[in-house]
């Protein structure tokens, strides 16, 4: 009843799942399956393409099932950025690609002039483009208008599991932007990703969070039913924040 | 396979709700029914006790289905908690009780030293009391010593809907508390149950935000998977949080 | 112009200061020198009663500079609270007592009831009693009818650095109680002191940040300054925190 | 004994300030007085440039006093932007601009690649310029690459005095640039002048918080003090954050 659609595609699970760090493949395809996931990225880089199956990853994910995004995670230039996304096409047959281009090696932050510039080009190409991008939100309306089919701002650092550090930045992108607004990178528990739901992102991109956390098949349970009760919650409207307290009972009328 | 067992008795449920400021019977019903909750608290001062059935609110409860926890809302003293104590016993078969006595009108803050009083004098006849109380690791441990049969700190003022303003306390006192630690009043969202469980707490006792949600029942459901996913979320082993990123795909490699 | 009283007795620094942990006396006197404090507190525990002069600490403070405030630090007991504020009283002349009775070991957090009943006893036997405490209201509001001179809840835990945890809490503290409101405990820089101090604290307790700063003279200074600056910044009226911008420039009338 | 250097020029004072939204001009000369403050911006919005004095602002100030900093505030294109400063330079004599590109008209955020693109040419030109930003690092390291004399990020959206919502990201910007990071908009109180100063900041620009203040000159010489404090504390080295306890005062060798 309540589906997600992103240029034109429709999921009814809003937790995309992403396929790096896991200790092996078996832990990685029980995690996906347990996480509902119907959309998994995967790195181009990790793509073997001498291998007709597309490598490694490609061989242990079942295409009939994940819709496959794959992403230039490791480009550092508009120019490599844009080089992977075309061999990502010619080798598995998806226009659909995750834009990545990384404008510092430290903390993996993007380049966002960059990002605005391989948008264009790949939009113009015929890709179904989704960038990664911080909750800078005149960059997120720039990357709008110039055809990004959904915009993927940070809630902190990849990998840092840090959640939502900046909030507001969030919200003010989600309730302005037009197309969906799927929060990645630095989610790191339920929580985070109940949060980032209950301001109104579209989905939510997990990896680290589950992939490194003890058990994580059962992180991955824990992820999809975070993301039901944060889009539930913010469907449902929550109640206001107030100042002081208003009992939930009676205070007149004792009994006694 | 993890349930929560307080004073001998089991709970498949961690979520524990309140009957009060539903806008009808039916709608508190339906909310009821959605969260999957095993345990409802009721005031006793609701409790109509000339009516054979308990009065209003307990006519719409089916108690076949849920395990009912009188509370002593609007109690300011330990004489009139302690007195509506008995007279829900009486009344109702029960000898569970959420203890409460408050020490501020304004603010419905719980006088520490009188819930520690209290709780012995109720332990002593009999009870099984699970104590309202601050997030207060001192006061905890002597409710515990007391003989509480849990332990219920609120998140922030009742009804505030301000969520957990100092986790720092609510999970100091998790760590050394033996007895279950149920998390009261001041969750306002799918996001702040996810937070408590995620931290720990064995349940959470959830009213104003599921009855004055803009859909009660949605809101409930929504609280469900939000305590589903922060237990497991708990069990599962969340990621340290890092100072700088950690990357989900290799950095190195390029197949260009 | 604008001096905080206690007792009866006038401060025109609202900054106090401890005296442990310092590596050496001389640090220890720059520092007291440089914070511009008139009131310092010193651990009972501390004071060599059989030195005529008081023993290590007090002989190198120049009591006719600063007010002294014993305190009671390592008591867990009513009754070793009393007994120290009684051997201080004797010793050093003063009827001032930095009350402290301590709930548990590893946290070092106080025991409400405990400093609740020990504050009547000292109260009673003509002492000053500033008792320190968590920012629980109701403990605030009953230590001051007990008569308390002042209460002292803390911002963290002692020596923690943590700053102002829960400043909802410390705030409804200040706004309730008459009495002045001396924030204790977990302060770790010039913000948090400056923090408190515009929520409207009347006076802030500083030790560790301050000894155990890297340069401890100079962060006595720059906690002088913060203290200033936070009470001016109360008495001065903040503006309102905006959801949205409001800028400072006119947005029309280009002179181009 | 630490002066901010900036383009060659010596400031002793790390306050700066603007000159917007002064109920008049007593008030803002008084505030001005009081801050301590030797570099005031000015809107070129604000200079009426047919009087041979530059209009009301610069009429009212003290020029042998401030640095004067024109900023081009309301520019929403590189076009618009580089015009404002070449008419400042041309009627106030000074090459000093604080460029803003404004890319949003309701959130007044900053357009990152214009702003980059703005620097490149105004640098180019021979303007110091000192442009303003949000606190995303990788734009900030392409501003001091295009050779920027300080950058400007913003601690919350202009005139909200939400403070230092993503301290993270100011504190990382100041780790990586060389070049003077002046923390600027946002800053609603004396703890947030302090908080960015003690992260590192070289200094804070403040317009709002000391204009709309109940008393304004109180509150410049409030934000003057806190600049002090935080400095100082940023060079005196804090205390570490604990997650437990450590006490001040030895807690064995009772004198009982």
């Amino acid at each position: 009843g309540d589906p997600l659609v992103i240029a034109g595609r429709t999921f009814r699970s809003r937790l995309f799942v992403g396929t790096g760090k896991y200790p092996d493949a078996a832990t990685m395809q029980a995690a996906l399956e347990r996480s509902g996931t119907e959309m998994v990225t995967v790195a181009i880089r990790y793509m073997d393409f001498s291998d007709p199956r597309g490598g490694d990853i490609l061989a242990h994910l079942d295409l009939s099932r994940y819709h496959l995004l794959p992403n230039t995670a490791g480009a550092y230039t508009v120019e490599d950025a844009v080089k992977m996304a075309r061999l990502a096409r010619e080798a598995t047959g998806t226009n659909w690609i995750k834009l990545e281009v990384i404008g510092d090696r430290e903390t993996l932050l993007p380049d966002l002039s960059g990002t605005l510039e391989a948008t264009r080009i790949l939009v113009n190409e015929g890709f179904v483009v989704l960038p990664y991008t911080t909750a800078d939100l005149v960059t997120c309306l720039r990357l709008e208008e110039a055809g990004a089919a959904a915009v993927m701002p940070l809630a902190s650092l990849i990998g840092s599991g840090q959640g939502l550090v900046d909030w507001t930045s969030l919200r003010r992108v989600i309730e302005r932007v037009k197309v969906p607004v799927v929060v990645d990178a630095g989610i790191g528990s339920p929580t985070d990703a109940a949060h980032a739901m209950e301001l109104g992102a579209a989905a939510v991109l997990i990896n680290t969070a589950i992939a490194k956390a003890r058990v994580p098949a059962l992180m991955a349970e824990a992820m999809r039913w975070a993301v039901i009760a944060g889009r539930q919650g913010f469907l449902a409207g929550r109640i206001p924040r107030l100042e002081g307290a208003s009992p939930s009972s009676p205070t007149a009328g004792v009994p006694l």
